[in-house]
């Protein structure tokens, strides 16, 4: 992908992650302050968790871009306030071009930085769905993860495929392609056919 | 130890922890992705943690085993269901072994890193305590840690007993056991005769 | 400051902070050694969050003495229980000052690991303000930080006024103090005239 698209689509994962942690974080008698915080946390958890297990700088500190960009989300939700629900479908869509695209970042890191080709898919994993897990542990939910929707699962699946075109020795750009639009597909066909995996129940008494 | 006995107890504990986190997240609308990933943060995040204060690599990233071990524990808990609560008492057992192993690994490796006594104790005690913390927090609850039973206090005496020995240059397999044995000792025994801490309430109004 | 002067705030900020995690932990049916753990984390949690993100290590590992400051604040709490609350304004006022000295710790940790301003200041307020919110996180409650009064605004303002200090190099000495002086001036302020922030609320339907 060319360079700029690259950040383009960064900054737009990024937006759409903060606006959803923002949105999570209305209504729970949380301030500006905290809403800017939890879209934050949102946006660059899964990738500070990645960069402190492969033991590199974390990248924001290295980029002011992701506290901008954060910083205009809010500002566009206090904005545009019920709109924000109005445009769901297409957060939506960023949302989820951010969890591919994240999913990708992640497993190049991890490439760099000499990982078995597993660690490298639960990398991609982390740096796409970790920064939800953590919004939804500050709002005091169980995590969304854990309970609907395939959403970490397709970025294993993304995972599997980016190393299967590895394997087949595909130029970089349409492996990475690929394995976004592996990401984004299966999270897009399991929302709009409400796919979804069986609950864990484990009976107490017989 | 034998190299491979210590091999067998570690998966065992991992086995025991990742399904007390399956257990726990069993009825709370979680599903089986969502109950694995509980039962593996149950199983490393004591570990990883201790890991990351000591600036090495996660233990899990060298290793496959923990994350088939879980993957093992989930296939177990969805194939025996009710089985898994009429064996409540085997899986407790397992459960305390991994505290008192998991205790030692956390000390032996914070000695290899040069750390001073009482905080290759506390590395211990996070090993093997920081798990469950995190995993009753991703379930929204406030840690059992913390309100029941002696937990991480027997590992603090473990890693007492380990120090001890160690004073008196008692040979590494030996301390290992006792320090070990003493873990696994005091938390049945606590368990067994309902000792507990007393709770803390500071009165506010005379 | 002189050397001892700062350790004995550093000091009373610890313990003020410690206390805060202990009062907030009564009668919650947690037990004195989870009252300890709460207060440690909610004294050092701001701290270990910055020196991993520096990659540094953690501060509490070189020095036994915040271990032992929070065990004096446990045993203090255990003897004073009621008279904590009646001291409710002095313990406030340790807990404002370990705000403003713990912001101005963070910023010049962050300064000598070659950080640029912006990054110096977030970790400054993220080594001031994270301990409360792991505190909350632990007692599953959503984070006060988010919700009430200007507490880590105050230490992102201090941190402004440190860089204008530096800017306009003053010494050392002046510049910390007049950071710490204006955390601990805002934070007082907004406490006593109400200050507070918008809540945030996006109107789902129009």
């Amino acid at each position: 992908m060319p360079i700029t698209f690259t950040i383009l689509l960064d900054l737009l994962g990024t937006f759409a992650f903060a606006i959803s942690g923002i949105r999570l974080a209305s209504g729970k008698q949380i301030d500006w302050f905290g809403a800017y915080i939890i879209g934050l946390v949102t946006a660059i958890g899964g990738g500070t968790t990645r960069d402190l297990l492969l033991d590199v700088t974390p990248f924001w500190m290295l980029d002011a871009k992701y506290f901008l960009t954060t910083g205009v989300a809010l500002i566009a939700a206090l904005l545009f306030k019920d709109k924000l629900f109005k445009w769901g479908n297409t957060l939506f869509l960023f949302d989820t071009i951010g969890l591919g695209l994240f999913t990708i970042v992640g497993i190049t890191k991890s490439i760099d930085a000499g990982l078995s080709i597993w660690v490298c898919i639960v990398m991609g994993t982390i740096t796409a769905s970790l920064g939800g897990v953590v919004r939804d542990v500050l709002l005091n939910e169980v995590p969304l993860l854990f309970r609907k929707d395939i959403y970490a699962l397709a970025c294993v699946a993304g995972g599997g495929v980016y190393f299967i075109c590895i394997y087949f020795n595909l130029p970089t750009g349409i492996t990475e392609l690929l394995a976004a639009l592996t990401v984004i597909a299966l999270r897009l066909i399991a929302v709009k056919f409400h796919i979804h995996l069986p609950q864990i129940t484990l009976i107490k008494n017989d």
